[in-house]
């Protein structure tokens, strides 16, 4: 039935016109492109718009091997940079409003300043992608993934469909995508770009919206078109898909959109996405899962999944009045880091520029730690597996992973005894036990044949990320 | 040849793609409107999408009538107010561009400041739209037409295919269409709207252009949307369209347009339209010629048409520096309106209001000026007709005009002695003269039987128009 | 009685300390000029610091033979251009405040937005003091004030004592004193300066008001030390005195300031100075009397005075909501002006620039208005005396003034009839009568032997200013 | 030689005019309050106006055990944020300026603005004074100053010396001084202030420098008054002079200033005083010496002194563009603390809040670092004393504190190995050690009979100040 799995939800009530599910979503200049994609596909598998045939497609296999990732929320709402990148909407869309966000502006602006006067501040006058590029290699992380569109629609780039409403007809002044991506790639990172299917405000996407989502006049004039042109413009090999849960996927034309991407567009060979393409469709179709913000499952899943999480634990957009009770301190990112990879996720680490272009120096203290972290213990990282048990718990947290034959225990906590006990690892004569950072084995002991060990622990580093590492091998 | 006729220019190699003619140029949502309008309409008759037949459509007869409109300029140019309310095509559109507004903004701005920055101090936070009516009605005017959009593509109503340029979204906060349409009719003033069809930078305007006009993705998804909905919501008048020159009718779906406005539109049974509808129309096909900008015949056209001008000389729109030199005085706002009447045509005339929304103190002199000449004189001026002689020019410039069996002399410029020589009209023993304003009638003398007559003046009154009007009774 | 005659007011229970009148109120980087000054001076006879001797300085004759100047009030007032150039004190400083500054203010800016902020906003991008100077030539003035500081305290020149709220370090970033007054003399113009006494929220001056005006810490450390700078830097040829009604001469220490003036300064041959030198002064001592702002005297006083007064009948400072109701015309303007040199008196007639440096075009039309008149009428102003009759009424209003044996009748309204009669001029034989403007004379005929005349009229020209000038040679 | 001591300088051809030293520098309002206290104080014993009197003042105990301060620089600098503090300077006044600044105004501004214009963008919205005093408390220090007036002179008081240029009449519209200071005693901080002498650009102090600071309107017509003023109302336990070294302190009448404050002022039992009062007088005369900013003497010093330093290593003001590399680590601020104290300084560590009034997050971390550190090891500093030794390195560096009887060996790295050897300490049978933090002694063993001794350590916790306190009793 492929008329119902092509919908992440049950189509209900549900009947959008079926023009426009006729009518193909490709604005005409796409069209050469198009063809010369199908061309030169000729003879490829090729995918089509629908669930079953998209949901098949293998990950390309740097995704996986990357774990860890730098996510950046930056746009208008880093100008107010009050509440959270979500502060339009509080502040205006949502009833009741926020009075938080009322009073502020109350506070602070003329009557009647509305949001779109926010972005001629969005100065990013500092704003050197080196600079961030160099920050973002030296923290370990190996894709890098910046809001092309937030919700509020403004884009980072000159998108045509977003005219006077883009960072290079106002405010910056300057392609912030191409810029930061060029930047990054240099440095040989992945370079991903989130993009919200939704906008808040939209009135083409409100008009919509009135009509229980039976025209699709946002989706044909403004989403689509702007989504082919960032690809085709920009060749992201993440999309972060957002902004998808008041509408079925069909309303957002999401398989038509995936067919392309995988089968004719020009990083049809490399992108990743993930899993937001529709109400229903999350930690359920699309490429890897990030299921809800900041998600950790209890066990490990079937499915490549991502966890995206934010050194601000209240806001992914800068916030001006952050305070450092409110940010996760570094143990706290590498435990998390840690658990994540154990359970076979990846971690995208959030951050919030500034409007004047740079990463607040708290955030760049965090990511070079986690760098510093990595340095040591990326080899029980970067390109690891899930090993049989994530994890156990007897005196103090411990998380496992594996690469062929090597098994890696990491301590999450200081431990509270020279001695620590790991009950999973079945030991064998030929296993060694070393402290990643240190170049000595140490003693162990089998706790019964077969199963468990006590490792003699020397003096641990005192490392500021709060985890060691102790690399097993010959364990089962 | 319905096909060749439906093109103003020759179509030499243009060749619009056939689909985007097929298809409607109506956004889903007027559907259910026209059907209703079709229904309605059964039995009337109904112009078809060519000029022949939309060129076949009598005036509605308000409009010949009214012979004196303000023409209104407001929009984000009044921010800058320098130059013109073409300041943004000089200073980036245009190559080379004005060297004196890029001097302006280097001297004046920051860097980098960009055009779309100027909305936010677009406050008009006096804009009271009963003083502005009031005053328009003090000028005699019977109609008024406000840029509804200029070629900056910034709408001051809230379009939604035009989000976060237009006045409800920033700067004003308002809708400054309705508001005005309102406070207008509530006096008994029709009401237009200017419509520019072109948009300087629109990026998909630009698309279409660099495709040499054979896409339509500017006018499918902007302005043709936008324009229904503007005339549904607002139901102009008069829709004075503008920036047509640089693509043919074909491509700006005019025909279809005007199809629509007179067969099914709200306004259907008493708008009127102009003449700039497509490289080639003006002076050639739509409603009443403008030709060009401040357009003069030489003699009597065989078209109704309208001469719009400026009170300041040299722009539209609001100048802040403009000088009292290069204003029209009153006398010379007079004597243009008399010779454009006399010629068969309306005058429209124009006034700049500030970003603040203040109709200029000076400008607002000038049309209670016109107003106070066209109390004694309008008798000569309202629902008259082209006499069979439109002026003579003996001794001093004389306008005829005339209504029924009256004819009307109007001297725009002081005789030179107490008497008056008029060549053309034919006395007879009925003819009776009178100054407008003064009660009694005058002496006169005929020069030749039934050739001309000299007339004795009284003392003339200090009019400040420096123009008087003899009507001619019983004359030929 | 020099002790009670150097008060304006009767002292009452005031008794400022003396060491403040004992202390030298210069500044020490004055005592080397002044020290030249006297003995420059020696010889000369010299005024001492009380009303007695001052009052009997002969006014400089330049002043009286001017009769027409222009004011200008330009300031940070200009920015809000709101109510009136009192805005601050409506707003901020009067119990209760006017509401609707109030209302502006909460409806136009954010909360706690003080009046300061109104400074950067000051631009002044538009001057160019030799367009003004051209006006203010064109209008037939012979001198110009300026507002070199106003009630608010910001100065429009570098003044070291008014650090960071002058036109220098902030808005014009230019001087705006020195730049008019060049441009001024360049066109042989008297040049003037406005200065007012005390500034509303000067911490000082309020410290001084609090304490009974017993303290002297703002007048000596911030008016004299500027006032002195002031007059040594830009040498005004009027001194135009203002605010000082609040606390007496001598807490303004004017008499000391005024023998100064008169004794050593760089002007005390030229420079006039008006009468608002205390509680009580004015229309009683200093130079020329303004009595009240727009005071006009019932009978020919005996003193010197001026008239001074705005087009802008509601502000002298540039109002960005003005209509053109609430401005002078320019027949209301001739009346005021011919009634003015009629009674002895100059006229001083005010425009308020706008922030961007431009005189408001309705302004302009005013000035030029008045020049057109002068350049027919002048002859009847400038250098002129009283007659000894001012005035007549018979059947319309009649202004006399004369010069040598040459009496001049001004008729301020156009004449009912084409003869006018004038009973007050006795003629005899050889007495001849011409219109200002026509070369030929007159038709006469004595009313009685040697008592009125009854003038036959010619045609009277449309003069805009709607006065005319009959001169009666051989009349007593 | 009176006259020669209450010099810095060797006087030179240096000579102030006998008249402003004559006079007193007090403004005529506080004349009342002088006299109060000059009867209130009949008996105590008095300080003379000159160095030898005043520079015998015993410091208030409190300072010497306090230790740590916290220190603030804010103001206007705070807005453009870039470069340093100084920027005004870099920018305006230093020839050649600064090349970067030059080139960020250029960049970043348009033409002209000026550095008074940032006033109005200082806004300090998030500005909550508890929460700054909350962290404060939480570094340990004991005692907070903030600057009242840095060079630029804008005053963070509503000055009535300082109009319109003052945090209450422009940007903040708020106390600044006075509500950080209630929240700060609130929580039993001592509270002191910064103050600057000169300013760069006040045009009285630059007449006077142009006079080769023989004339003094700058101190008595600003300076002194305000200060003055600032001292009564604000009463700080601390003066910060700063700003000095341009002038004698003859010139800014210093002695005359300190003899009222030790006198006669409402803090004279606890206020304490820095050194610069005058060129030549740092490291020389005053309450404590800061000598050079930062500066560190190589030995004990035998006169109090206090090290100013900042988190950010290129400025004391906040920097919008600031670096993780360029801010001190919190070991780098541990180990200068430590120093600083063994030396029998005291330590002020500097933070720049952001024009919107938060503490910056990474400044946060560093000052709740130090907090953390001073929890465990604040024994040994607060009301410590210099021991008879200050350091010894052997192998690794060791700073030596006292109280009492106790010694404490302050070790600022980690120890190589698990013994740590003390050259220095004499031990007795009666000699016990522990480490600060934790409760049981530890074993030593004597190097060589009452020379040194050997310390066997736990396992160090981790330290984030990466440094740890051996607490010495019995020992010599």
């Amino acid at each position: 039935m492929p008329a119902l799995s092509s919908l992440c939800l049950k189509p209900a009530a549900l009947s959008v016109q079926s023009s426009s599910q006729v009518s193909p979503p490709l604005s005409a200049m796409l069209t050469p492109l198009l063809l010369l994609g199908v061309l030169l596909g000729l003879g490829a598998a090729r995918y089509s718009p629908d669930w079953p045939s998209l949901d098949g497609r293998p990950l390309p296999r740097w995704y996986d091997e990357a774990k860890v990732g730098v996510f950046i929320h930056w746009g208008v709402f880093s100008v107010p940079g009050f509440g959270s990148e979500w502060f339009w909407w509080h502040w205006q869309g949502q009833q009741p409003p926020d009075q938080k966000c009322v009073d502020y502006m109350t506070k602070t602006y003329p009557p009647g300043f509305s949001y779109p006067e926010f972005a001629p501040q969005f100065h990013a006058q500092f704003f050197n992608p080196g600079d961030w590029a160099d920050i973002f290699q030296a923290s370990g992380a190996k894709y890098v993934v910046l809001t092309a569109k937030h919700h509020e629609g403004f884009t980072n780039w000159e998108s045509p469909n977003s005219w006077n409403w883009n960072s290079v007809n106002t405010g910056p002044h300057r392609d912030l995508v191409g810029d930061l991506g060029e930047a990054v790639r240099n440095r040989s990172l992945h370079y991903g770009l989130y993009n919200s299917l939704y906008e808040w405000f939209h009135p083409l996407y409100l008009m919509d919206k009135k009509n229980g989502f039976k025209t699709q006049e946002f989706v044909m004039h403004k989403l689509l078109p702007e989504l082919y042109n960032m690809v085709v413009r920009y060749r992201p090999e993440v999309i972060w898909s957002d902004g998808d849960w008041e509408a079925p996927d069909t309303y957002w034309n999401s398989t038509q959109f995936l067919a392309w991407l995988y089968n004719d567009s020009p990083v049809k060979d490399t992108v990743v996405t993930n899993d937001r393409w529709g109400a229903g469709c999350a930690c359920k179709h699309g490429g890897y899962y990030n299921c809800e913000d900041k998600y950790t499952p209890g066990q490990l899943p079937k499915h490549k999944w991502e966890k995206c999480t934010s050194v601000d634990t209240f806001s992914w957009g800068y916030r001006r009045n952050m305070k450092i009770s409110e940010l996760m301190d570094l143990p706290t990112i590498i435990k998390d880091l840690v658990q994540t990879v154990a359970l076979g996720g990846n971690y995208l680490l959030n951050v919030g520029p500034t409007p004047d272009g740079m990463i607040p120096t708290v955030f760049e203290e965090r990511l070079r730690g986690v760098g510093a972290w990595l340095k040591i213990n990326g080899e029980a990282i970067y390109a690891s597996k899930p090993w049989r048990v994530q994890a156990e718990n007897t005196t103090l947290p411990i998380w496992y992973t594996s690469k062929g034959g090597t098994v890696y225990a990491i301590l999450t906590a200081k431990p509270p005894k020279p001695t620590v006990q790991l009950l999973q690892p079945k030991t064998s004569a030929a296993t060694k036990v070393t402290l990643l950072g240190l170049p000595k084995p140490l003693s162990w002991t089998p706790i019964q044949p077969n199963a468990g060990l006590i490792v003699l622990l020397p003096e641990l580093p005192c490392d500021l990320g709060q985890a060691w590492t102790l690399r097993l091998d010959g364990v089962q």
